[in-house]
């Protein structure tokens, strides 16, 4: 028998088995699963009166909210296309987007109505703007009225494919315009599978929805949290304190982020100590971590820390970092070391890193080639872009952009992204190795290095890095810092101490502003530089 | 991208992140991931250079034992179909087997192939027969011999769709002939995404194969626990001895059985008390277990018991029976009860409850309707058997044949095949739910309720028992004992005393072999008692 893999199966479940659960927590609701589903359907409802049907785009503008999580279900139970946008982009991409995807229907939040107001003459397919939250003046449909006009009875849904798309993501991307990502429900559904056994999801779970659920629908937490009856705290703002706060309210057992963020995290655990009785665990991808992050988070706060990785275009989760059973007999630091490397394939992914004659590198830690995956989560394509499509994947593995190495053990470590590497004296310098370095210097709470022309080198890296409250350092201190503790020519040399660096709505370091930022002191650009 | 979800995939994981780990215990061998998989490729060669093609079926007739284990590999390397065969057949079924299912090889252990001797002649399809650890002096092929000829070099696949087959299950069937299920690579692969989260298989596991692996492909175990890189002790024989030396000697964490092995295992504990220091669970299926068995498990052995429930027609499991997040505040009572039930729908299984109108019975633990199964987990269909196919499978259900209730909480108990289900003045009797208050009683060691015809109630519940060592007591103790902890006209009318129940080799009871007993007893038979 064989039963289309549909991501609606997961709400179907907990609403069958955890209905009366009260699992849903939004700013001021608390929601059953059951109940979750009645908003689901009137939204389903509501759209079909819209005239959506299968295959129809609709987007979403809205931070972590009930009105966003149960968006996934309402959208995809008619059929549609769920178009979730990056809230911290501005008016100009949201055209772009909403009129390249020719969105019908956009949900929005009050909060970020202002970003649409200004370009709704612009949109050329969007059809009908609802405001969740509407508390202003303007003629757009307010969400919860229109919801409550439509029944909450079951829907009867279209039928689907296990390969028909369910998913639009856009890219950032540095170059060019947004790209995006197609994934369908088989996607969706079989990287739920995996990643739910290998981050052990379960019924005992509260998540708090700390990553965005923009971002790549939330690593599909909103599939594989639900899938689990599971409770989900929906978190309208990150702060360190709404992000404690929430922790000790509904005692939160697990969180997904990205470094930067747990970095803010364990800023505020410094200042405060707070400690729960209960176990916590945080799932960390969007870049790779300095391995002194692992350390203080299972050492001091007590946490568990699990490294994942993968990106927009596989769903994304490919790899884990749970030291494997026969590696229990290392040293802690070895294990925390590890731990902060990308890992290892989940069931389900092919995952390698292959050098430019397109063989496997050697496990040796130091060579470096580039990571590709071949998966059921790996996307369709990109949508209405067939060029880049075929650019990404190609013989069969969706090549990522992303550099890498392989240790002995076979775990595979991020060095950099393609673009960010620094060829100096024709050695290769991961970034983020030297990032790692800094880290560890007591001054430092943020480092993000990259490659600048150098006369007998070539390149040479540079750091940008933020200091912590009170804290003070040199130039000449730092640079001997990373001399100290890293082969010489992997040593930076030189320094720009800044108040904040750039960052993405999911908390990834924007190198491409460091770069117009270094460019921009010097008075010039080099085209290698800019991208 | 849409890669095929192909078994062999499982393997690929374990040799590339566990390949020098030592995890994998036969008789007198322990092998790596790595010699395992050059043992499965020397297989693959070797079957290949005896033109099995894309398809072709290979039959094993073996016990627990590394040969069986890497057979699952080998077979589904050359695109074969393994057909694993109930080592406690007789020779004509064997014969009926091996012909429906046009067999071109037969693997066989040493120990069994004097029940392929005798038959051999009849044998219309099988080209070639070897022998695991021959020692005779027939002219058969000696595995270990004919494996070492052939190349350890990774095999070139055949290419494969997930919907090809790749396992023909017989099953026994009390009526006719018996029924060769037909999985597909897509059954098995998805059955083990979910079953390995819901037990929660990991790489620290050691399972000792306790259930025969001819048995629904061990429950797809081989599968599930190579995937995850875990280690696996294949045990030939199944004595509680033999299994609990195992738990020592490898400090295993999981096993799987059905009921009557593990009241084999109670049976021992009881007399010797052996403790260990490691956490054990064990995953009951085949039957419902007597809910005196899980409170004996938990509180004085230790273990963890987790029920689940399936069939060979279902890859085998859809249900799972631990306590769910928010009946954690039942009693002790309470949830030994209901952890003793088949349970509820794993994630990717749809599972309900219907009564003969077809529609959903009441959650009131009362009403009795068919179990009804639909996910990926069920199969394509019996093995040129249309027409079982088209009774199994109606309207894209799988029906069980197996009668279950429902409870207040949504847990499925299953109280009877369908066959076995007691009328008595009009009410449904559950044979199960006798049995279970049987089991309560200190001199029962193992109980079997059938029905008998009755002059005034049309039916009446007859009780097969097995006394333990030293103790006694008489029919009517018995019958008082079913009157006074359960309904009047639930408690059984007989008693017949018995050395020993009749089992299959997977442990079920076989009733209609007690049937025949009661009426060769009474001299005669009636039709609806026997089938």
């Amino acid at each position: 028998m064989n039963v289309p893999l549909i991501l609606s199966q997961f709400l179907d479940r907990a609403v069958r088995l955890y209905g009366e659960k009260e699992a849903i927590y939004g700013d001021n609701k608390v929601l059953t699963y059951n109940q979750l589903n009645k908003r689901v359907n009137q939204l389903s409802h509501g759209l079909k009166s819209l005239n959506v049907n299968k295959g129809d785009r609709i987007a979403y503008l809205a931070p972590n909210s009930i009105e966003m999580l149960e968006g996934f279900y309402g959208v995809l139970q008619v059929g549609g296309i769920m178009v979730p946008l990056n809230i911290r982009l501005k008016p100009a991409d949201y055209v772009f987007i909403l009129n390249h995807s020719e969105s019908k229907v956009l949900l929005v939040d009050q909060d970020l109505y202002q970003l649409i107001q200004p370009v709704k003459d612009q949109l050329t397919t969007v059809e009908k703007i609802i405001v969740h939250y509407k508390n202003d003046d303007t003629n757009e449909t307010g969400y919860d009225a229109w919801l409550s006009s439509f029944s909450a009875e079951k829907y009867e849904r279209e039928y689907l494919e296990e390969d028909d798309v369910c998913s639009l993501l856009y890219t950032s991307g540095t170059t060019g315009n947004p790209k995006g990502v197609m994934l369908t429900h088989r996607n969706n559904y079989l990287h739920a599978l995996s990643t739910m056994h290998h981050i052990r999801v379960n019924d005992q779970d509260t998540l708090i929805h700390v990553l965005p659920m923009f971002h790549v629908n939330g690593w599909g937490s909103p599939f594989y949290y639900t899938a689990n009856g599971a409770s989900q705290v929906c978190l309208r703002r990150t702060t360190p304190e709404a992000i404690f706060s929430a922790l000790e309210k509904y005692k939160a057992t697990v969180l997904h982020m990205a470094p930067t963020v747990l970095n803010t995290l364990m800023q505020y655990y410094e200042r405060y100590t707070p400690r729960f009785e209960h176990s916590i665990r945080i799932v960390i991808a969007g870049s790779a971590p300095p391995p002194a992050f692992v350390t203080r988070v299972e050492e001091e706060m007590g946490w568990e820390f699990i490294q994942v990785y993968g990106m927009t275009e596989s769903s994304p989760l490919s790899t884990v970092s749970t030291i494997r059973s026969h590696l229990d007999h290392l040293s802690a630091k070895e294990k925390y070391r590890m731990k902060a490397k990308a890992g290892y394939e989940m069931i389900g992914a092919e995952v390698r890193v292959l050098n430019e004659l397109g063989y496997e590198v050697e496990p040796n830690g130091k060579d470096i080639g580039e990571v590709v995956v071949r998966s059921n989560g790996v996307m369709k394509g990109y949508w209405k872009n067939d060029e880049a499509t075929a650019a990404a994947i190609l013989n069969g593995w969706l090549h990522t952009g992303d550099m890498g190495t392989v240790d002995h053990y076979g775990n595979i470590d991020i060095v950099d992204r393609k673009k960010d590497i620094i060829i100096s004296g024709g050695e290769n310098i991961s970034s983020i190795e030297i990032e790692g370095i800094l880290y560890e210097h007591p001054a430092v709470l943020e480092a993000a290095v990259i490659a600048v022309p150098h006369e007998k080198w070539g390149e040479t890296p540079h750091a940008f890095v933020v200091l912590r409250d009170k804290q003070s350092t040199t130039e000449e201190e730092l640079i001997s810092f990373t001399r100290e503790n890293m082969a010489h020519f992997k040593a930076i040399t030189g320094v720009t101490f800044i108040e904040e660096l750039p960052k993405t709505a999911s908390g990834k370091i924007q190198k491409i502003h460091l770069r117009n930022d270094y460019w921009e002191a010097k008075g010039g650009h080099d085209g290698r530089y800019v991208n």
